[in-house]
């Protein structure tokens, strides 16, 4: 068979602050591959569908040298992550031609062939009938098992409390709103615009203001007026973590789950409000989701999937078609231009 | 009778920066107190002997109007803080006249008439022979069980870990190192004298720096050289919190029981490292021991006097000795010039 097409969506650059379409990262469509006779030594040979766009690869955009929970992108090669695709051939047992397949570290390209090392982490996908595959990169995937498993862990949650969650409209923090309006919270929430104020209301979210519009002062005036924080969705840390900080309740619980306004700078943060961790008794926890995956996978796996058919679990997508706009995606999610979890579109099967 | 001298400390000025002898405190040794006749009113006339000098209380010189744990000072009246006396004469139940007893909330005063309601959190004091009274004012007191409730609560302690101690010889601090040491842990402390460095190294600190003689680059050097930090037990909180954050092994826990050095200036702190808090997995605590009281106070009660005793746990006191230089040993908790638990001796029995 003739060789087809392979483009590739490769780590060209280190940025010093947002990533640059074109720069960071740069659309290489020379490559090819023959599908037929390529060798996949032990491996499987997926066709890649659906790739999750995710804050965090801002983290892994580094000098390789700087260490960190993950580690960096390879300058040269394709970047990798969380992505969604149908298996072509197999000579992995347990994994079989025709099925779909979620692997971590999958290079952003149109067909891939996986280390081995990599599969023992592959999940199999039967998609509930009504539900989009790709939501299985979002409220059924690693956004939604993110939210669930720490708030499970960390939040302690009692009906009549007031849980702050940022970038809620975001594929964590919605979810995040729904769990807490589940449980009887009152819910605020913060957004960077107006669809996304929208969006968070239209979940329950009782309180939204758009952060972009909002002054420190202004935020510090929202949370006292509606009776400080209980629990603290952090994704955003910075300043807003400040803010929360001086207006937890007793025994507020905050949840480090990400903290975007500090990736794309290097300016340490002045903060006013630490010795209120003491005076307040908070309790702060940091996680890396997949600590908690043993603890309830099978859990969610039982419940979400349930919800979101029912509606209860509402989910959005914000899609960006072809992998040549692969950075244009990246770049959005960390500008905050994105509406939902952000899904790269690489072949609709 | 004839009336006697009773003497008192007031709080006579809020303080902006640190506290000052004559200013923010004066001692008043005009008043008198006929102990024959005063009236009890349902209460006990206790004749005061050990009061604890704590760095708390200088959260307590501040506005009425701004809000804390715990309430300001009230202006023009005694300071107030937990101390030792001898029951002169009991009207309440429980009580005895000859009874030596601890009280919370007692006045820094020769003698006191303390308010009913402070009475049911009085605790009798039968010292172990060979063991000072004073001492249920640190190693058996307040001190030790705010390091010994949060160490079991927070610690999470493993053999072959890392614990790194602030203020390693204060009453606190010299308790948590000793306890890290029973539970086969490495402990880096930090101390503001050769002479703390020397106490700190003698309950089994395996590495002591002078934190005024060392550079935040230099504490870094420090803390990386040992491999990082498991257990950072946090009395400072500013610049040494972000280096310990910087330095923070996978999993560590930070104890946030003070942070002394943002007591006396408003200035914010700048931090670097908060987003180590989600890659490390950190977690972070406040508390504040009474919280903890009802779940360790029998336990400790059981086993740390033994240890006392046994001289397995160390205690050192710094006495000031009279009232009269009460606002002096206040300030000297401020600037670290005490060396062990800071006791102003008002009266040996």
């Amino acid at each position: 068979m003739t060789p087809v097409r392979n483009a590739k969506l490769i780590f060209n650059e280190v940025p010093s602050g947002y990533p640059e379409p074109g720069k960071t990262t740069v659309y290489d469509a020379s490559g090819t591959i023959d599908l037929d006779s390529v060798a996949l030594n032990g491996s499987v040979l997926v066709k890649v569908l659906y790739l999750s766009a995710d804050p965090y690869m801002r983290g892994k955009m580094r000098d390789a040298s700087v260490q960190s929970y993950s580690p960096a992108f390879t300058l040269g090669q394709p970047i990798t992550g969380l992505g969604i695709g149908k298996v072509l051939k197999s000579e992995k047992e347990g994994i079989n031609a025709g099925e779909y397949i979620s692997l971590p570290l999958i290079e952003w390209a149109e067909y891939t062939i996986p280390p081995v090392e990599i599969l023992p982490y592959h999940e199999k996908i039967v998609p509930a009938k009504g539900v989009p595959l790709s939501v299985y990169l979002g409220a059924l995937g690693m956004p939604g098992r993110t939210a669930y498993h720490a708030w499970k862990e960390f939040a302690h949650a009692k009906q009549g409390e007031t849980a702050f969650v940022t970038t809620a409209a975001g594929a964590v923090g919605l979810f995040v709103v729904q769990l807490a309006k589940m449980q009887g919270l009152k819910v605020i929430a913060s957004v960077g615009s107006s669809d996304k104020a929208e969006l968070a209301k239209s979940v329950g979210a009782d309180v939204v203001f758009n952060y972009k519009e909002t002054s420190r002062e202004q935020m510090d005036e929202i949370l006292k007026k509606e009776g400080g924080v209980d629990i603290y969705w952090d994704n955003v840390g910075g300043s807003t973590l400040d803010v929360a900080l001086g207006n937890a309740n007793s025994r507020a619980r905050f949840i480090e789950c990400g903290m975007i306004s500090g990736y794309n700078n290097k300016n340490a943060i002045t903060m006013q409000n630490l010795m209120r961790i003491i005076t307040q008794r908070i309790a702060i926890n940091g996680f890396i989701v997949s600590d908690l995956y043993p603890k309830y996978n099978s859990e969610f796996n039982e419940i979400v999937p349930k919800w979101v058919l029912e509606g209860k679990m509402k989910y959005t997508e914000d899609r960006t078609q072809g992998l040549e706009f692969g950075g244009e995606a990246l770049l959005e999610l960390q500008i905050g231009k994105n509406t939902g979890k952000k899904i790269v579109v690489v072949a609709e099967e």
